[in-house]
């Protein structure tokens, strides 16, 4: 259990707070890239870390980030003028770029200097992995992007989609590196195996290629998994080791990368990888970038309207980006189902993460938690975390934000003898015992 | 008027206040049986005093009613398997049955002692007359059920129903306390009784049948009852005096059963009895149980369907319970029939109580009212359960809690001569003065 | 900038605040007489200020605006009865006329003097202009009614209408005497005179009538006009000269009218005059009344349609009076509109105006503001009204709120010589240094 002042402090990243302070030191998603399509296209509202921004594409096609009221009488820039490489305000026209300048201010005479004293408040950008990131923290700390392997490889080989959750970003992310779960909520409780096959296939779950209906028994069977964590300059390793039907274990290993990545413990060599990033809009609600991506050939176009229609981690969500399973219509679970087939009556992984998650409360009371020996990835990923929000108040800038080569690492599954310890299996499915792979793309290891 | 600190005294209910302490010294409805259909059907979620709960029937045909989050990791248990005589969390497959025992914890191994140290937080239950009952308090102040005759009939002769209300509970009870209020919000504003006649048909007003003409025309004439008030183990004898045609005196005799039930003043020998009881979800809004019984023979299926469709005291609801005609639509007053047939041109006389009840705020401010001697039986039934929540709060636990056969008393009508003290009426009408009627059930007097 | 402190004082307007007070001196429209189509009809519900009321026109035609809930038991007087001449309470029958006098208690014997101890609090109402006007303020310090020229004009002269507003009064009103933001925010950016002259005619923008091309395209092409204040018993005048294509100025002067209204600086002689007041619901949304009244002729039936549909200051709205594009549907603004004859994209001068003052917050926050040179209008009132609200906490009334004849001025648009003062401006123009044309209905001046 945990005090509820640790709990405030892990789960509250409003401005000024000190996980809110951690978190603004590291790039995070921003947009899709295909939210702002086009070139002087109409802004568009974003909320991060309970901050109100606006994001816009300029003339250029270089994204900026920036406080929404405009200096002069406060109007939403919302509602300006995206236009000659400049946002400009729709109530007297004052205009700026993307990094802040007032470039016009024609309320004034021009030969006034007025307005070089005139600044939008603006964050740095960048465009990758067709995501926009934005950096909120101090320029002076500026990181490198996160060298995410699934920025790595080309456009083609990844798929990358967004999806509103209605609560705290922490108690998610949990709920991607507890991999215990997967024993119950994603179960598929039915000892006729054909049946299961037939459901996996159907339902396109994590982890549906080969040999696909043995781990998904052995996960249903297994609800005690043995954990392994270790970690590294960007995260953890966090393994957990469950029976198969000899006496070789049957290994998923996720990658828990700081502040707020998660990567999916499934992928056999050959097979998809996939991984998350939880982005705060506020204390209660966050965006869930959620991506797909295979090293050495493109995506499919059967994997990417798989993806696309929301199976896999991957929401089938509307317009706005919201699943349509979600809290407002219970999921859309089926009693009838969860009797029978599914554990839990929602169709598909990421509907019943998101369901049970959100059910934990905006923000999980974690005053009331009784963990025990299969939540100890939980326990290093909250130690980690708010050890490194605690040394940044102290002046010690967090290690993984200097560490941008450090996530290129791969997580997935392996079936490996009894007696072989966490390095040995991690060497032997990655080739390196962090999982390291950015040798690969020619980074410096 | 009433000091606004006493005012928050009487309406406030959550846990940990005065008032909120005494109403957890009694049982009190927390569903129909109706809402459980199912044995190992879904969880339904419920919210009583402000506290959210969650209410199930397990495999064996109980009821349990228990906190929603699991102890483990804070998961609903609302999404979780009723499953085997218990509820299992989706999240790690904890298992709880209806006393809130651990009795399946299978992310520890079978040996461990674990599930022994945890426990899930439920209430005792009980199924009677229709209703699943629950009691919140202190276990070693449990009182028996309390013997409304309602209860104490076969099955057959009675009906029973629910309905929500947009407000604090106590001035919706106060509303039917205070007796006076039929000559004009139930009034039927009009001379030509034959019309009278015909509305009452229709509308199946309380106290339909025979000479209901009169009685009506009787209480529109006299707005200004005479009231005596009488106190006993479960509550107060409300009687209210109008005149009639001759000396005689027109008796509308409502019982108070402490905390939360009124029986309404209406039925002559013969004819159905009502009452109602009040559970708070919070302090803005309540449950109301409306129920219709007679005695001696079962209710016909003309009553049950007129009683179904939302006449009497019973409302027309939607399938949540919630009234069809309520704040969200202004009842859907007819301002044409305000003006003519109806003093409200609200259908209904649930609905016209609804209305005003709501129109007095979320919380009445009774800091605001100018009383008169027909609030009499509302002035006495606050200082009654005031007293016992401050007698509470000194270590006294309330006398009707332990008056559980009490509760047998009955509430109507009847037409006296004029000089007979309330004693004389009640034995009169009912044989006791008391309105005490459990004796025909074989209870102890 | 601004004080946050200050901007509070500006902006908080409900019951014991210092600007809350200063509005309670005048009188304010609390509804459009056709809220109140008919004698003994239904009440209204009303919020001015922070004050929920009801209004009510009773069966002589006089219309009374009192607290809702009656002071017996707290119901809502809206249910109750409208009849001969007083609204009677629906739950026990207590009846009130317009002055809030209790006029029938039928709880208590007809002999009794309770009912005279009863009051139900009343303001004092005048009907005036098509609009029912309140006075909320202390009665000893009642003023006449501000003799706006709107209601001087026979019924026929004048159009009256009005809308809801998301935002703060004091932003709203800020934008209508900001003259300077004609040259964006309804700007047709457009060189193709045709088109603009097409545009002008379609949308019926203020001063559509002779000379409008000319007009538009001055303001278009001047966004830094020269700013002239002048002072007097009911407010500022608030002028703004702009280039033309001569040496002539071309001046726009609108009228501040204290506290809350504001007359538009568009029409010449000959044109339509238009204003509007705002009335604070609470500090975050408003009721805005729009009006256009010529002094010399009826309104035609084209002029009224034209109004009635949205087009010029009136907004198309709903039943409610909410406009139709407003902030939960952005306006409906049209991006592709935006990119080549809208500045905007909106539709319409009322919906331009609405977005942008709602853009800048529930409540603007002035402490982040950088003013110019053309916003000395904003910086004028601001004083004015926060000197005037100061003078009255230290128990100076307001100089205005004694001047009823000083708000019947004009506001409209000139051109003059590039030499002259506005004195003489003013008096070429409105034949006064102030606009007063009170003389012509024979008031003294």
């Amino acid at each position: 259990m945990m005090l509820g002042s640790d709990n405030e402090f892990l789960t509250q990243g409003g401005p000024g707070t000190p996980m809110g302070d951690l978190l603004r030191r590291f790039w995070m998603p921003a947009l899709l890239s295909e939210e702002l399509p086009e070139r002087d296209g109409p802004p568009k509202k974003i909320r991060i870390l309970g901050e109100d921004l606006l994001a816009f594409r300029q003339t250029d096609g270089r994204v900026g980030i920036v406080e929404p009221h405009c200096p002069h009488r406060g109007a939403n820039l919302y509602f300006g003028r995206n236009e000659e490489c400049g946002l400009r305000c729709a109530f007297h026209g004052w205009k700026f770029d993307i990094d802040g300048n007032c470039v016009d201010l024609p309320t004034s005479p021009p030969e006034s200097a007025y307005k070089d004293t005139i600044k939008l408040l603006s964050y740095p950008v960048r465009e990758w992995a067709d995501m926009v990131w934005v950096y909120m923290g101090p320029r002076e700390h500026m990181p490198e992007l996160p060298q995410l392997e699934l920025g790595l490889v080309p456009a083609g080989h990844r798929f990358v989609s967004k999806k509103w959750q209605d609560c705290n970003w922490v108690q998610s992310l949990e709920g991607a590196i507890d991999t215990a779960h997967f024993s119950f909520l994603h179960a598929i409780p039915t000892k006729d195996e054909a049946a299961r096959l037939d459901i996996l296939r159907k339902t396109s779950a994590i982890g549906q290629e080969g040999g696909l209906a043995d781990r998904s028994r052995w996960v249903t069977e297994d609800p005690r998994p043995r954990f392994r964590i270790e970690s590294h300059d960007a995260g953890l390793v966090i393994a957990a080791g469950r029976k198969t039907d000899t006496t070789d274990v049957y290994w998923r290993i996720a990658q828990y990368l700081a502040p707020n990545h998660a990567l999916v413990p499934v992928a056999f060599p050959g097979e998809v990888y996939h991984g998350q990033t939880w982005v705060p809009v506020d204390d209660t609600s966050c965006w869930i970038y959620t991506y797909s991506w295979v090293p050495d050939r493109p995506l499919t176009n059967a994997e990417r309207a798989k993806y696309a229609s929301g199976l896999s981690l991957h929401a089938e969500i509307d317009e706005h980006y919201v699943p349509k399973r979600n809290m407002r219509n219970d999921y859309m679970i089926d009693r009838e189902l969860q009797k029978t087939l599914s554990y839990t009556g929602i169709s598909g992984v990421s509907d019943q993460d998101a369901a049970i998650q959100d059910s934990q409360g905006a923000v999980q009371d974690r005053t009331r938690e009784h963990l025990g020996p299969t939540d100890v990835g939980i326990v290093e990923f909250r130690k980690l975390v708010m050890a490194a929000a605690r040394a940044l108040q102290q002046g010690q800038p967090p290690r993984a934000a200097a560490s941008a080569t450090g996530y290129a690492v791969r997580a997935g599954g392996w079936i490996a003898g009894p007696e072989k310890d966490l390095a040995t299996v991690m060497t032997e499915r990655f080739g390196h015992r962090n999982g390291y792979v950015g040798g690969e793309y020619g980074l410096a290891e």
